[in-house]
């Protein structure tokens, strides 16, 4: 760092000028935002793929129009957006930064308290599907490079966007397009915008997060639902050969019985765990959520289970008749989704490949078992003691006025690792998302105060970067 | 059995004229079972409420025109139709003759070749929910009375009919009126048309049913769905609790593990077997059902388990997204619904109760479980040598032209040993269902020979308890 870096007065003369500016352009942003977000861009569902590409178009123009060059790099499912400006010169860095424009399904819709693709203010929140993932943390960055072209008629340093539409859905086409993209991605830092804070007073930087892989089972019995007094006791009730086959993945204490499941985990050090902020207060967990934190492996601590080991979750059952009433079926078919949440070293191919066996050696007789494995990726950590790393956690401090702290993320942001590596380039994941945001969960919401502090901190954390 | 009984020609002729009648009367026949047909009456929906008393005033006309005299019978839910006709003399036997008019719901709708409410023949059957399941066994009760008046111009016994809207829902109405019903409902044979054939050429009187007691559970684990990512770890899922408390329930050998499941059972004696049709085609059900016949207790045959042993089913589960494509969440529940089919001599509050205490007990911290009991019914049985089941027998032997056999039933007509008891009457089931023709299911359907059969059978077999 500079001794710039260090001059309070200067660096709280940047942050005021960016603040003023969302407050100066605050109708237009917001507008802008809206519009954003009323795109229904549920990438895991097909019949919306129409809706994701508008979305992109649109946001392709609107980056356009702030002085960005643009390509859509098309693959096997939704579009890549990419963008840059290179008009900072040879001489400068280079910084590329990472967002997505999809967002997840909205089922259960009944639950949702204003239509989901219909953004409305309450009480200084936008709820929408995407206010805050990750449309909402793609704004800011947008927003960002507003406010500095506004200041200074350019940028601090060179600036690539890349803005995939898939994100909720396993990153195929990116991944699919990385090996062809090393040139146009190339950087000297990557900025992943798509996390948040502990607490919505306490700034983070976040080190890392956790790999994922997904799988989808299907159980058939029989060609149809079968009467369940003429057949029970005769044919196999796929419902319970679901229950059997997934009551063993787990035993009492919370542990994954998968074989090999842990074989690859690389235990945290002392010193890894010193690094994190790993308060977790129980009581408030419970009042925002309604859950005890007790869900994990018994003998590690909330904030260890979710940070710094896996987990194998079932995300959804179904069989047979759950509507109102009664209806004594067996039914034809049951169905389940599996996710493994994965540390360092784990091999998302690997932990598929076992649970695949796993689930094969255990179907009962009379049940045909379908799975499908949905595309995964590793655990990703980055270095506390890098200059992108320490640059971020200095602007949230200068834009919040307290030390940040860091944490790592319990979700995942599959093309983090490879598309780091592909951009030759030292990783910050960062953002102003909070635990209670309802991300993927109806009611999701972003506060306009976090677009505003969002804008002023990248709008600093960028012109830290563009110092050598 | 007078002598007459045993007069071939006598009984050819008869059972001649009322398949005659059919088939002279079969376009308004079909017609008229088209219309009630149309009637959606689910009871166990609330949706359809008003459907299903529609159905019931359009069967109280039609009954009314047969010159039976109609009464409803209101109670807490579904009312009962009671219909009698008196002028055989009070030296002529009383029959009361048991059907119901509501249908099972029809999810999963996607599943039906043609609109359930919209009948329709393909191949000799008719497409339908409630085509056999009860308004093709009821409707042709109502023939066969029409065949007898049509021939006779009055009926050879006193003859009472009960039909009540509320099978498929516990028949609470019913059972709740029972006791202040005793006088309008005796009789000295009770005829329940609700059952059905070994196979399409066995002809068969079912000599008992299994009891049923059901139960719906709803886990909660917290406010909103999660996302896994953050929260797997930490919050308990609802789905994992539901999969560890359900998979205690059996064992791998299929045998039921709650406690005290089995202390009531009445083993089968060596004579009870004895009387039984027990044949089973494994190769034909597996061509009928796409099912291995491997779902019950493994140290017990096919028919035994489905009809001399007690089950336990898991009729639906449901918990998180099951939609296409993935979401990763944290359900904030998951809900089950559960039948346990009875034998002789189980209690159905006691093996409810028994059940509760299970799952309240087995229910994980930070899981709230909420159970609700549906109403049960205990096993029915009646003796194969009463003059009501050998009339019976007779009847679909003379109709169907090969003896007929005997037979249990492995589901549930609640009100059976009830309204028998009410009635002061020799009990016996029968009826022409076949297994395999969809009810509870997509695609029930009824054969129209079937219709022709049931309505010469009922008409010989009322003409045979004419008789003292």
């Amino acid at each position: 760092m500079s001794a710039e870096d260090t001059n309070d007065e200067s660096a709280l003369s940047s942050v005021k000028t960016f603040l003023s500016f969302f407050d100066s352009h605050k109708k237009q942003l917001l507008e802008d935002y809206f519009t954003f977000l009323r795109f229904k861009s549920i990438s895991t569902e097909s019949a919306y793929k129409q809706e994701v590409r508008r979305c992109m178009t649109w946001l392709e123009a609107y980056i356009g129009q702030l002085g960005f060059t643009t390509e859509i790099w098309e693959g096997p499912e939704h579009p890549v957006l990419f963008a840059h400006w290179l008009h900072a010169g040879p001489d400068k860095p280079t910084v590329l930064i990472y967002n997505h424009y999809d967002v997840q399904p909205v089922d259960p819709l009944e639950l949702w308290e204003s239509p989901p693709f219909e953004p409305e203010i309450r009480g200084g929140e936008v709820y929408a599907r995407g206010a805050e993932d990750n449309k909402g943390q793609c704004f800011y960055v947008l927003s960002a490079l507003q406010a500095l072209f506004n200041r200074d008629g350019k940028l601090p340093l060179n600036v690539k966007l890349c803005i995939e539409g898939e994100e909720e859905a396993g990153s195929v086409t990116i991944n699919s397009l990385l090996p062809s993209k090393k040139e146009p991605l190339r950087a000297d830092y990557l900025l992943v915008v798509d996390l948040g804070f502990p607490a919505a007073d306490i700034p983070a930087v976040t080190l890392g997060c956790r790999g994922i892989v997904s799988v989808s089972l299907e159980l058939r019995g029989s060609k149809t639902d079968l009467h369940s007094g003429e057949h029970g006791g005769v044919a196999y009730n796929p419902n319970h050969a679901l229950i059997e086959m997934l009551a063993k993945l787990h035993d009492c204490a919370g542990r994954v019985l998968l074989p090999g499941f842990y074989d690859d985990v690389l235990e945290a050090s002392a010193e890894d765990k010193n690094v994190l902020y790993l308060d977790f207060n129980a009581a408030k967990y419970e009042a925002a959520f309604g859950a005890k934190p007790v869900g994990g492996e018994r003998n590690y601590a909330p904030l260890e289970s979710a940070w710094l080991r896996p987990t194998l979750e079932i995300n959804g059952i179904g069989g047979g008749y759950t509507g109102e009433g009664f209806k004594t079926v067996i039914p034809a078919r049951a169905i389940a989704k599996l996710s493994c949440r994965l540390v360092p070293n784990q091999d998302p191919e690997k932990i598929a490949a076992s649970l695949q066996k796993f689930l094969n050696e255990n179907c009962p007789p009379g049940i045909e078992l379908m799975i499908k494995t949905n595309p995964g990726s590793r655990a990703f950590r980055t270095r506390p003691d890098s200059k992108v790393v320490q640059a971020a956690a200095q602007a949230f401090s200068e834009v919040c006025g307290v030390a940040s702290k860091y944490i790592l993320c319990g979700g995942s942001i599959p093309v983090t690792g490879a598309l780091g590596k592909t951009a030759g380039a030292e990783t910050v994941l960062l953002g102003y998302g909070l635990a209670d945001d309802n991300i993927h969960a109806p009611n999701e919401h972003f506060g306009v105060d976090r677009l505003r502090k969002g804008l002023a901190t990248m709008a600093v954390l960028l012109e830290k970067l563009a110092k050598r």
